[in-house]
């Protein structure tokens, strides 16, 4: 068999393996009193027009079309739903022919890096990021090349990426809300990476394309502003999920849309289409295609998982550890009080807090706090981190 | 960009021309009046325990579990449902920890070859052939070897095969009931396949694997038996979809069984986790999943089908027309009068019958006449193949 695909099926993800003890954790003390921050899995429920349009779409009276193939790309008035959302929210130049329906965001990236690269390419990405991104860029033949964010902010270091950026540069990779540290790339980040990439493709005599992996646009707190990646670079595309903002991460539907002003948009939109095929996608999920078009723009109750982050945030803070201020997604980054992340993951466990090492993400010396769980377990947990922390004499 | 990608998204599939011209010419001359035959979307309805299902599931209270992530290979209860269906009829062996649930049929092939092959391996299958098994190949690194099969059955031509299996044989891809030809492979093809497959495994030292592609299984007419593959050849795996059984297409939903009895079986189904894992795949779509579990072994009502076959065939054999029985599927593959099959399929045009050549499944002189359509249609379509035959003096 292959042995790249062995590998990558056996070796469980740590993630996986802290939320399999959870579950094993639960049955000898109770599940009130195993306090599990390991899934990325939305605790919110899906917004109420999920439950109407579906009861609505299972009555039409063409079953047959409701649940048959639609053309490779996604169903044309999806796509019209979807191209006029974003030119009324982000950027006027959005057209349904360069949306391409996806199942998911994991599918989003995989068959736009596969559209992309060639054998031999580098993909740029900044630490910390999702574990998967060195999954999906060696699918498409590339090495993902991490770059360190800026210690304090997790805002990118510009230093370190001018010197990563060269002649196998095919694409830079963001992802802002961060999976894990709750970053949002503010203006002037995007625009700074803007002008760099501008420069590094001239530089280099290539393009250098952009692709903004952004599952948590809708989840963020206190009017912070998302930057659109397509106003501020032309060769851009934008990777999109439904997972998170309408709490579907199971149903995997998504979309890839790419910049009509790029130089060979069509071309490169025809790629995507092409490694669509080639990966074996042969369209979106049809019912929930439909189900998006009609929930266009709307979102579960965020405001949860804002709570949910200030009483954290405050009480972690109060407790003597430190994080960069997450002011999107569901997660929350913390500093170890001592460098060993799993070693302090080991001892977090004693107080039965299950938390997931860094190191995966691509940063010793963190440990990632996934808050889309219920309040009422937060606030239990909160003594157990009050304990962790006097282990540390914090 | 990436050409190969670019290639497979900007060459047009003959069926999606076909599909288009009809749909241009239905707005000249009205839909009642184009026979299209060109695809392979059924035409009748899911049966009633889809929309049962569905109207149940949604009320579910716990809408984030609903929609939730799935473990990768799939939801435990639903493998658990499709492994105790496959036991009850196929398969004593069969275990929900050698069920992997996929996107359908596409992802199934593309997610076992990659599991299965190397670089430079190559996978055997059987002319006609589904046209997109080259592209499945080619993104598991391999290269698709077509063999001819014998013209007065579509059987396996067992000498061709033998002279094309060698060091480089990964695996043998069947398709039966087949598209586009209808044949279905009797025990006694299937007992001599396994035959050859074992003698050629042991002559070139390394296991030749057997894929089956069933999205059919269910569509066979008149009491045929569809051998199932696990019982006659031991290093097989079962590629499934209910696309076609449940009239689903559209919703992507099928699975993966890997023979537990191979030797090193369970390191293949990690192989098959890893692949899914490499391709994009999260987990199937999870409303779904839920949804097969409760509908496993019911189908729409394929007699419709039948009743297609039967009135299509008696008529174009009375026309002087040439095809081999189909038993299954919703395929004829008839033998063109001339022997180039595009321009007898411009001159089917002529008459408003939309007809795809055979050149894209790997046999020259050949039509593939899609019967998956209203019953009406087939009745309004069979004075324009009168006209046809007699164009050619039949």
């Amino acid at each position: 068999m292959n042995q790249r695909m062995y590998q990558l099926g056996s070796k469980r993800s740590v993630i996986r393996e802290i939320f399999e003890f959870g579950k094993t954790r639960a049955q000898e003390i109770g599940a009130e009193n195993v306090y599990d921050f390991s899934l990325g899995n939305p605790s919110v429920e899906p917004p109420a027009c999920v439950k109407d349009t579906l009861l609505k779409l299972i009555e039409e009276p063409d079953q047959t079309a409701l649940h048959g193939y639609t053309s490779a790309q996604g169903d044309l008035f999806v796509r019209r739903a979807i191209a006029s959302h974003i030119r009324g929210n982000y950027d006027e130049n959005a057209d349904e022919n360069y949306i391409y329906m996806t199942v998911g965001a994991a599918a989003s990236l995989t068959i736009t890096l596969s559209a992309l690269c060639e054998e031999g390419d580098e993909v740029v990405t900044f630490a910390p990021y999702f574990t998967e991104y060195k999954v999906f860029a060696e699918t498409a033949g590339a090495r993902l090349v991490a770059v360190e964010s800026d210690p304090d902010t997790f805002q990118i270091d510009f230093e370190k990426l001018e010197a990563v950026l060269g002649k196998n540069t095919r694409a830079v990779l963001v992802n802002s809300p961060n999976n894990p540290s709750g970053v949002v790339y503010n203006r002037e980040t995007v625009a700074r990476l803007a002008e760099t990439l501008e420069k590094a493709s001239e530089k280099f005599g290539h393009t250098i394309y952009l692709v903004s992996d952004e599952p948590y646009r809708e989840l963020v707190y206190g009017g912070v502003e998302v930057p659109y990646i397509t106003k501020f670079y032309t060769p851009s595309i934008v990777c999109y999920s439904y997972s998170k903002s309408l709490s579907l991460p199971g149903e995997r539907i998504g979309y890839i849309y790419v910049n009509p002003k790029t130089e060979g948009a069509k071309e490169l939109y025809l790629a995507v289409c092409g490694a669509g095929r080639a990966l074996g996608y042969v369209c979106a999920p049809s019912l929930f295609q439909k189900l998006v078009a009609r929930c266009v723009g709307k979102t579960s109750d965020v405001s949860v998982y804002r709570k949910n982050r200030d009483t954290l945030l405050n009480h972690l803070t109060k407790c003597g550890f430190s994080c960069v201020r997450p002011d999107g997604a569901f997660y929350l980054f913390m500093k170890t009080p001592e460098p060993d992340a799993s070693a302090f993951c080991e001892r977090a466990k004693k107080y039965d807090l299950l938390l997931v090492p860094g190191d995966d993400f691509g940063c010793k010396g963190y440990v990632r706090i996934a808050y889309c769980v219920s309040p009422d377990m937060i606030a239990r947990a909160l003594p157990a981190f009050e304990k962790l922390a006097k282990e540390y004499s914090l």
